[in-house]
Parts: C-alpha cells; structure tokens; sequence
C-alpha cells in the first residue's frame, strides 16, 4: 500500500508508491510495445468502469476508471503513525483517470465544445460523488499532456486524486488570499479579473463568464490561468449552465498556447477550496496551465523562486498574434 | 534589465529575464555549434574573472566569473513599486559562475580531492565577499547537473546568486524548524542526524564530520542529503578545515549516485540561512541533492505533494550496493 510521509522540517508530505513504476510509459521502448489501456476494444486493460457516457456508436465517448497504478488507495485509515521521530499514514484516497476521448490521437483542445463541455460536467460529478466519503478533505483535478510534464501515456485523459489532507501549498495559497482579504476586504482573485480586464496586454480569452490570463507573476514562459468572474470558492458549487463557458474559453487558451508552441507539454491544475469547508469570501477557484518548455527548473525546485525569460505581456502578444514561438 | 515581481495571492516572486533566453544550449543544435565558453582559451567569450585558482601549467583551475546571462543584475535598488495591484522590483542582485575544472569532460566527483575541496572552498569565500553589500540578503548556491536538471552547459560548474531578500521557500523551511525547536527544545537537523545514525538504512556516505542520506520524505526517487554533524546554521560560517570532510562525502555521495544512475541529471542546493541573521540554534545548514530521473512533475508543481516510486530506503540500497537501476 502507498504510504504517505511527512518532511519533518518542512511539513510537506510525500506519496510513497512503489507500485507506481511498473506503469506502461509511451515515451520509453518503441510504439506498440504496448497496447493503449484507454483506448476502445481495450477496457479489460484498466479497472471496471466507474462513470461513463455513450457514444453515438453504442460504444462510449467518456470514461473515468480508477488508475490501475494509484498513488493512494480507498483501504487503511487518515491516522497518522509515528516512525522513529518521523510521522507517517496510510496512503488513503481515490486516484481516479478521467479518459476525454475515445480518439488516441485527438487532443483535449481539439474535441468538439460539448466533448470538452462533458470533461468538466464529468470533472464536478466526480468531485460531488467523492465528497461524500467523510476521511477526504481535498480533491485535486488535473492534467499532465505531454512528456516534459510527466505523462506517460498519449491517450487524452485528466486524473483526479482525492486525499486525507489538504496539500501544504493548497493551504499556503489559501492562506494568501486570506491574508489579502483580511488588509483590503476583497477577494485577491475577484481584483486580478477586474485588473486584468482593464490593462488588457496579460487576456488571451474571454467571454461573459471567464477570463484566460498570462499572470503578472508568471512562474513558467507561457503560464495561463482561467479565472471565473464570478466568485466562488469551491469549482463543484458553479452551476452546471457555467460549465460550457468554461469550455469555450478553456478551448480557445490551449488552442492558442498549442498553436503557438506545437509539441508543447503542460500541466492543467484545477485550484480549488478543501471539499470539507464551507463557500468562502477569500478563495476564488481558478484553473492553471504551466507549460513545460525547458527543463528550466534550476534552483526553482529548493527555492520557491522562479526565473522567467519570456514576460507575461510578451507572451500574451505572441499567442494573440497566433505566431509560432521558437523555444 | 530583470524585473522581480511578486504574485499577489502566494507572495512568491519571480524574476522576468528576457536576456537570458539568448544563452547557449549545448543540449539544442549541433555539437559544435558554440565554443564552450568555460573552456580554457575561451576566456574571452565570459565576463571578465573575479577569482580564480592557478593551475599547474600556468593557466587555472577553477575560475569565477559573472553570469553573462544573469538572472539579477548590480545595478537597481531593492525597493518596491506599484504596478496596478501588483508589487515589482528592480531584479537587483549578483548572479556568478564557479567553473569548477578547465577539463569539459569531467564530472564534479570525478576530480580529485583537492579539486572538490577547492570548489566548497571557492563558495564560502564567495558568500563571505558577497555579503558584505548590505542590499544582500540571501545567498543561493546551486548546480544544475545534466539536461533534465536545467543546465544549459555540459562543462562542469555551479551558479551562486545573491538577491534582495530570502526566498518564500527558504523562509518556510526556516520557520518549520523554528516551529519545531519551540515544540521540542532541539535542532530538528540535529535530531536526524542522530536518528539517521541509528536507523542506518537510509546511510548513504559517513565521515565524522558529514551524513549523506536518503532523507524520510524523499520527494524524488534517489534524492540525497548532505547533513553537517555539528550545528551550524550558516554555511559560511563552517572552519575552513571542514571543507575537505564536506568534498570526501559530496564525491562519494555524488560517484555512488552516477556509478547507480549512468546518465543522471541533478539539482544541488545549498540550504542555508540568509547571510543578514545571525548564527541561530534552530536552522542548520545542509545540502540537498534532486535527482531528474523521470519528468514526474506532474501535479507536485501545484501541490508541493510529491509521488515517488523508489522508496529511501530502497534508494539507499541500491546505492550502496554499486548497482545500477533501470529508470
């Protein structure tokens, strides 16, 4: 069983999860070396169905399956144990694949509006269904594409891992907002929408709902957020009538950012509130897109301090332009 | 010149460097394509030597220079400015280049003794110098070893830089073994020092002034720290007769994880406290080695929640028995 330890100086915690390294990887060996466990004819390759919806085939358009390989597993209980003067707990959780696509070949930003429409409704139900289990507190949406972001299979997909504890950086964020909200009275996120909307060189899609930005602080050449305009704390509590805006706009922002750096590799976050506290005032959810370009980690890894060489106005120039950039 | 500029919700800053995407690649193009500008008779093609140790043949042994391509710059002053809602300063700091051999080929703990001894050496004198501009507060030292790591360069060196103020990441550590000296009256390094001592199975190199090992909460496969016996907070501060103790362990840490892991990529960082505080009792200084085997990014970036597959202590067995693992 994966087994999850705490830095005792840090307070960060670590998934242990041997079993991880014996998955299938596209990007090592040759093609065909294995068959595509999310691919149709090919579902006795991944656990049983947990959600799904038809496709026009009678066969399926959307699939979420448990990850055969999961970095935490629904056995063993949230205590913690001490390990000499360590701390330690099971590797409780949910470790969920969201397949998008029956398509191998076809990317998110590619599907038709209502495929990508039917990723994130998927992506709320999942996080309404997984809440119900009392020991989660967080549930963590997201999207590695590509190698340099550590996918290791092509087939479109997301996962969603639901754990025990809310993640040191979740709360530091949290934490943050609060802290802005406490001096100014306002929502730190609901000011960048409305900042943003104004000087208009950071925008690189909108409509009456959302709002795809290159932040003011990027951390990565490229880096977008999508911020809804409407405040609320938790994703699962917008309506579900949202849900295709957030499509549209999420389409248009990976399609620039694809046709501006074609083989790009990206990690999608969806930031969000613990499922365990009420709607708040002071966190607002948004979606983060880092793309990998370089392997410009550095001394990025051990500082929390970024370097930069592409500056978000610049960046936001070249995807409106729709011009390719040479990495 | 560079701009830092702090994310209004994480507090986190990053440096904007649009100078720096015009560094040479020797992992982009042909071999070839550039001289090496840290080879010796190419002295010209690097900002002019700030020390440097003579060689046996006339020439030099280990050379520091400025970063031609820095991150912060010593013009600029330390202070904030409004930007819209935002917080930016000018990217003033020191950003230097230790060319640890004349020989292009030859990895850090593959030189001798003395040489390695010689670079530890070179670093503390360094910060010493660097730290007497009061505008200094922090000193990072680093290298990045290999492409998955971040280096743009294959001729063996490591990059010292000096900014305005500690990094956010830096300043958690320190407040987390604050935390824990008020808790238990202890040095929280101290105590894993004793404990790793005892333990035994996540040992990795040992002499009787230095532990390498595999720490607890291990967030990379194979990650490795260098922990001083005795407490010291500041590296700086270290006698100059440990220096050769500290290169002993680095080489035999270093030749055992290359001797394992063939074409290794690493990260190492020197966590110490900001140069501007006083020698304390609840910080103490070390070295942590990351290892790049996989792009395993994937949803640590957001989270600061690590997976790894290789347990620490398996790690340290593999390790220590001299064989090599298949990534």
């Amino acid at each position: 069983m994966p087994e999850i330890r705490k830095d005792p100086v840090f307070g960060r915690w670590v998934i242990i999860a041997s079993e991880r390294g014996l998955r299938p990887n596209d990007f090592l060996g040759k093609p065909g070396d294995h068959l595509c466990p999310f691919c149709p004819g090919n579902e006795e390759l991944t656990p049983p169905t947990i959600y799904s919806l038809p496709g026009a085939d009678g066969g399926w358009r959307l699939r979420v399956v448990r990850n055969k390989y999961p970095a935490l597993v629904s056995e063993g209980t949230s205590d913690n144990r001490r390990d000499g003067i360590y701390d330690r707990m099971d590797g409780m959780g949910i470790h969920e694949v969201v397949i998008e696509t029956p398509e191998h070949g076809r990317l998110l930003e590619e599907l038709p509006a209502e495929a990508v429409t039917d990723v994130i409704k998927t992506y709320m139900l999942r996080v309404k269904e997984i809440k119900k289990d009392p020991r989660i507190k967080y549930v963590m949406i997201f999207k590695n594409h590509g190698r340099n972001a550590g996918a290791t299979l092509l087939h479109p997909h997301s996962q969603i891992i639901a754990m025990p504890m809310a993640p040191l950086r979740v709360m530091q964020e949290i934490d943050g907002a609060a802290e802005y909200h406490i001096e100014r009275g306002t929502c730190v996120f609901c000011d960048i929408v409305t900042e943003e909307i104004a000087f208009k060189k950071r925008v690189v899609a909108e409509n009456s709902s959302f709002l795809a930005v290159t932040p003011y602080a990027s951390r990565f050449s490229f880096e977008t957020w999508i911020l809804p305009k409407k405040h609320f704390s938790h994703f699962e509590n917008i309506p579900e009538a949202e849900a295709g805006a957030l499509a549209e706009v999420l389409r248009t922002a990976l399609g620039k950012l694809i046709a501006s750096l074609p083989d790009l590799s990206y990690n999608l976050i969806v930031h969000t509130m613990p499922v365990c506290e009420p709607e708040a005032q002071h966190y607002h959810w948004h979606i983060e897109i880092m793309p990998k370009l370089t392997h410009v980690a550095g001394f990025e890894w051990g500082t929390g301090f970024y370097i930069n060489a592409v500056s978000p106005e610049a960046a936001a120039e070249i995807l409106n332009s729709g011009k390719q950039y040479k990495v």
